[in-house]
């Protein structure tokens, strides 16, 4: 292998969390890698090499990505913007040094990795340099809806993808303006968001999924959830297609 | 086999296009499959029985489920929803008769099956009276986004899904009001949705793609498009993200 010669950088989407439901492509990515990249807090693997752990080989270089600590730090001052960036800048540079060894190097990323993916802040800083590809896969959101048999959207539905994050009054806004929806980044929002939805007068059809397609999944009515816990990654759906058959059953 | 044991329906997500992003789950669900049944127009296969087309056994009951010829017909017309609610009436019939004799059932669908698939007619008549499993299924969006290695949405962005079908109002508004797009049904669409995405400001970073991750796909900066042509399946994409490092470039 020469130096000369730059290797392959490769988003891989690993999907929502059932590795069955990882793309045929992902899994040949895998077996390509020379290296495999993956973000993960201190002390635990992340979900998306969880994920693929049937498909671990002995000869992968491992390169976990730790994020830094961060939890004592507000996410919207100077000091978290500087440690998160510092953070990608140094994961992007230690990918590079194996892209410049003319190495494949797969970096996971659970669900679709263009889609609200970590992958991304490696992507925007090194696939101008390197061949890269880009491999899909099945988001958290399709995920969770199909677990549930719910049809999200049909013919010529909207569908709004909103953060949990957003003020109660630009929920409650969009929420009305939409026939479908799917609230992310749910967790300590879940108060703001049943608000939002009672007040858009959506709360009726509010569905609420925790870990979609994992084990322990647990879903139900938003508006038979008795308590306002939730983990970040929970998502609410709010399925569309109001003239479908058997919808106002 | 007994006639009284109910069989199963599956309605299984080939992906966008390419075969290798059928997910594993999906081509189990092949290789268990007593009949496989799909959409398609008059003397064609529908693209998700070619995207499986490797995967094919000759001992498949094949159920080609061919739409009515409605090319004559205006699609808001009272005849138009007459004969498409009857043929989906049709073909929910077909596909209860070998459920009732204890066959899988796997209906095919290109991308996601609950995300605007023509599967969900028959899964909101069928799933309530039979064991039915969905399998998610790459989106045709995120291949097109994944293609062009453009990242759609990052942090708290908005994702707007838009038909191109909307009136130039509906648009404009609405592509004004989010941080990224995907307008999809483009077609005889894509003067109206040049108009509106200039008048919200957004033309400059549209992006037009054809076919996705098939073979002859196309895809070029919007404003770069010289003629108005595009096949009713085109997609345009706006990226969303707009403090990612180099979007100004």
């Amino acid at each position: 292998m020469s130096a000369a010669v730059k290797g392959r950088l490769i988003g891989v989407g690993t999907g929502p969390g059932d590795p069955e439901l990882m793309t045929l492509k992902a899994v040949r990515a895998l077996a390509e890698a020379d290296v495999v990249a993956h973000f993960s807090k201190r002390g635990a693997n992340g979900n998306a090499r969880t994920i693929v752990g049937e498909h671990h080989r002995p000869d992968w270089i491992e390169l976990p990505l730790v994020y830094p600590v961060t939890t004592e730090i507000d996410k919207d001052s100077d000091d978290y913007k500087t440690a998160i960036t510092g953070f990608y800048e140094e994961s992007a540079a230690k990918v590079a040094e194996h892209l410049d060894q003319g190495r494949t190097v797969a970096i996971l990323s659970e669900g679709d990795p263009l889609f609200y993916g970590s992958y991304m802040h490696l992507h925007v800083r090194l696939a101008h340099r390197y061949p890269t590809e880009v491999i899909p896969g099945v988001t958290a959101m399709s995920g969770c809806w199909s677990a549930n048999g719910l049809p999200i959207v049909q013919g010529d539905d909207v569908l709004t993808v909103l953060p949990g994050t957003m003020s109660e009054f630009e929920l409650t806004r969009r929420l009305a303006d939409t026939d479908a929806a799917v609230i992310m980044k749910v967790g300590r929002n879940l108060p703001k968001i049943r608000r939002a939805l009672e007040a858009a007068g959506k709360l009726v059809r509010a569905v609420y999924v925790e870990r979609g397609t994992m084990p322990g999944s647990i879903s139900m009515r938003l508006k038979d959830k008795e308590d306002d816990k939730a983990p970040y990654f929970a998502v609410v759906l709010v399925a569309g297609w109001s003239g479908r058959p058997g919808a106002d059953q």
